[in-house]
Order: structure tokens, then sequence, then C-alpha cells
């Protein structure tokens, strides 16, 4: 199959890098609007060539567009007015609402399979590509009764083929629960960056830093072309989001302060049930796709 | 040398496999009023014997205290009262004025040594401790100047057999600092467990959650019996730690709220700063003790 990748970044790339080797893709086409991005994919091998635009969507089986969704919003409707009757389409952008709204009226809407992976790490560009990325992790497919069968089923073999399994959803429904899963713990992670450069030293900050530090201010290394416009476009939930976030931190300092050791304690020990929940001893979760599907969507 | 470890948890676990491992140790002794951790220390080689607290800590070099931070303001002036004229004992503690305090005035004051190794995972007890633990890490020295130098020397010693870079702070200055690079990371963890589980499902945290989520939330699995004191002796840094954090988390959420599409830039890209400092392209540091010395200390 032939496979056009528009974005040679980190999703882009790691993409690429794991359906070539697990055969879902003999033919890779790169796509980037940064000729050093472009340049450095081809020299990695992550891709087969580099095209334009206008060339690389045409006779091509599938489009996966992997861009700040910012661009996606240009780029995307531009895909779809010049695309072959038979191509896929499918995008990686961390919001939905905005993207699939944008297009919801075009006479090719059924071609496109919107998508998020629910995976990444805080560096970019296609030097930061790296192989078993997505394995493991969930993908997102939204509004899928919008898609003709053939294209979201291509889609879903992709993310097979790439190990991951697969959770439906409304894009509205995306667009809230990753505001809360991904999108807030991003905006914590940078306001604790300005928070502790605020106060601190750089050298102090440096030399203090231990593994607790670090791994929770990780994603304030974050690329800003990326988030910017995934903030903007989820504004809202992130919003919310962020309100209860702070009501909650207003809470744990509001017992601090007054000296309600008991309430504290309850706030820790509740914090506490993450454990259970992240490290896998959830009685609740059952791993095959038929049940991940009755969890999620209201259809 | 004969070592004597009160409390034989992650920290002190750790630290009696390297003080082995190094040689520093020849014979370690446990103290542990948890009879399951004692056993299990035992069971694991981490001490040669485990000894009541009487008679662990008589006729021993060094004194190693490892519990949490309530506890020891107990047993801290209990060993102080108990041990001979050549013991040096030393504490691990992520709290030191309240600690310093207590011990101020005792006559063996001058055989302490506050210290603090900023070093950790978010796992407790024997069955957590692991090798090199501290390795490349801080160990802090509270006000250095009240301890005697023979024992000062002892401790220095320690961390360097620990390969630890030592700092040197007043325990108001550690307390400061370790407020915002420590406990409030913690904080923020534990309100964002909260926060998430307040508003999305065990079952959707726990497919969703990617190495983003899973990285910034990590601390929140945290021992309370560990943290609580922590927060309760550091409480007034602390609660101006969170004042500063929920100031900058507000400014965020204006901006989008606003629709400040440009501030919210900035901030995204003064947050990136802490890639820098994190990643050690800080050229203010120059790490050798002695510019260490220079940077943290009024003296």
């Amino acid at each position: 199959m032939k496979i056009t990748i528009i974005g040679l970044g980190l999703i882009g790339g790691s993409l690429a890098k794991d359906l070539r080797q697990g055969k879902f893709a003999e033919e890779l086409i790169g796509i980037d609007s940064n000729k050093l991005h472009a340049q450095q994919a081809l020299e990695l091998g992550i891709v087969d060539r580099i095209e334009r635009f206008e060339e690389g969507i045409r006779n091509t089986d599938l489009i996966i567009i992997a861009i700040p969704v910012d661009k996606e919003l240009e780029v995307l409707p531009a895909v779809l007015d010049r695309i072959d009757g038979n191509t896929t389409v499918t995008d990686m952008g961390s919001t939905k609402k905005v993207i699939t709204d944008k297009v919801d009226h075009h006479p090719k809407r059924k071609q496109f399979v919107p998508a998020h992976p629910m995976s990444g790490t805080e560096y970019s560009g296609p030097l930061a590509a790296i192989e078993g990325l997505f394995k493991g992790k969930i993908a997102i497919i939204c509004d899928h009764e919008k898609s003709a069968p053939q294209h979201l089923a291509l889609v879903e073999k992709m993310f097979q083929s790439l190990e991951m399994n697969i959770a439906y959803m409304s894009s509205d429904e995306q667009d809230h629960s990753t505001a809360y899963v991904s999108h807030l713990p991003h905006a914590a992670a940078f306001a604790l960056a300005n928070a502790v450069q605020d106060r601190e030293d750089r050298s102090i900050i440096f030399d203090l830093a231990s593994g607790g530090f670090r791994s929770t201010v990780r994603l304030a290394k974050s690329s800003c072309s990326m988030w910017k416009p995934i903030f903007e476009q989820n504004s809202k939930y992130i919003v919310d989001s962020l309100d209860v976030y702070i009501r909650h931190l207003q809470q744990f300092r509001d017992c601090l302060k007054e000296n309600q050791i008991d309430e504290l304690e309850k706030l820790i020990l509740n914090a506490n049930k993450i454990r259970t929940i992240l490290d896998g001893e959830n009685p609740l979760f059952i791993k095959n796709e038929e049940k991940i599907v009755k969890l999620y969507t209201k259809h």
C-alpha cells in the first residue's frame, strides 16, 4: 500500500517507522513545508521520497495528516478538495471538534476518518521519531458513523498493525476527555515551570531537581507550535478543566493554611487511588475492543 | 565502620544497599518499628541484623534516621539523649527547620548533621529499595557550622561514597527551595489526580492515560504517611509556593478564556526554558563542590 504522510515530525516520523516495520506501508511518501524536516526524514530513511503537496496526495491509498492542528484546519479541506475517490484520509490531531466541524459538509467527508493516538513525547521533529511509540496505547477514532465503512476499516487496520487499542467517541467526547487526561497535564506542567522559574534561580533548579520534579514538569518542554493551537481549539474544555484543577489546588492550600491535617490526609489518600488506576489494577477494565466500544460510545 | 539505619523503607533500604556495595559500611544494623519491614529488610539482606532501638543506637559509628518527619521529631531527641560521645547522627528528612529547631539546644547537637538527599521514587518500603538511587544527585547538608567538624566530615564522606554532590544551605533556605522543587510538584500531582478523578471515569483515565499524563501525575502515588508530615512541617513555604502556582495557572486560564493567544504563547515559551535548565545546558552551572558552596551558602 502507498501511504502519504503530511508532517514528518515526532508523530508522522514515528508512524512511518512502524508502518514500514509492520509491512503495512510498501511505499512511503513524505510532505513537509519545513524543508529541513523533509530533508532529515529522507536522510533518516523515514520516507522513500519527498513530494510536493499537489503531487503527493494524488494516486495514494492513505493520507495521514500529522501537523499542528491550526495548520491542519487549512490543509485538511485542501486535501479533501483534491484527492481521488478511493483515497482514505486520517489525521493525528489532539483536538477533534473544530476540525470535524470544518469539513462536516465537505462532499468527501466520508473519506476522512478523524483520529487521535494517545501517545507522544516532549520532543519534536523527525530526529525525535522513535519506533514503538504507539504500541499498546489507545487510538481514538471520532464520529465513525460519518466515515464510509471501507475508509474506517482501513484506518482501524492501520492502528491494529501498530498494536494499538481503539476507542470510539464523538468529537465532543474526545475533546472533553482529552482536555482532562492530556491537555490539562500540559497546562499544569507549563504553569509549574513558570512558577518555579519565577521564584528560584536557574542554577538552584538545575541542582536540586530530583526525578520527581523532572517527571512532573517534563511536559513543559513540549513544542509551542504544536500546543498553542491545541489550547486554542479546545479552550472551552481546557478552561473548565483548569477551573476544576485550581479548585482542587486551593482546597489543598486551604487545608495546609488552616492546619486541617485530617482533611489533607483525605486529599492525599484520594489522590493515591490514581495508583490502582494507572498501574492497571482496575477491575472495571476488560481489554478487548468490544468492551471499549461499549464504554465509550453512546450509539 | 558500623552503621545503624533507623527506618528500612525506600530511602533507608536503598542507602544500606549502596553503603554496603561501596564498602562504606562493614556492619549494618537495622531498626524499624514496623515488624514486617524489619523482617523483609533482613530477608533481602539489606541489613545484617535487626536490633531494638535502645541496643541498636549504642556502640555504633553512624546512625542514619530515615523515617517520616513527624516520627523523626520524636526519635531524633531520643537518639541524641542516648548516644555515645563519638557517634555521628544524620537524617534524610525532606524538611529541616522544624527538625533542627527541635534539637537546637540539645547538648549533643554537634553530633547531628542534618541532611536531605534529593532523590526518591513514588514507592515505599524495603521492597522498593534500589541500588544507585542517589548516584549523581544532590545531598543538601544544613547549618553545617552547627555540627562538629569530625561529624560533618563523616557525613560528607558518606555522600561522596554514594557519588552524590553536596550543597550547603541553612535549614530555612533548604525548606524554601525544596518547597518549590519537590513539595510543590507533589502537591500539584496530588491535586491533578483528584481533579481528573473528579471528572473522568476510572476506566477512561486508565485507557486514555498516555505517557504524558502518567509522568505528570506520577508523584500522586506517593505515600501519605511520608508526605502528610512534610506538608505539615513546611506548610508556610508550601502555601506560598501553591499561591504562586495557582496564580500562574489562573494567568494561563485567563489567556485561554479571553483568547489572548499571543500572551499564551509567551507563557508556553517561558515554560519551555525549563528545557535548557533541566537538560543541563545551563551555562551558570559548574559542577564542583566549591562552586556549589559559593552558590548556596550565605556564610
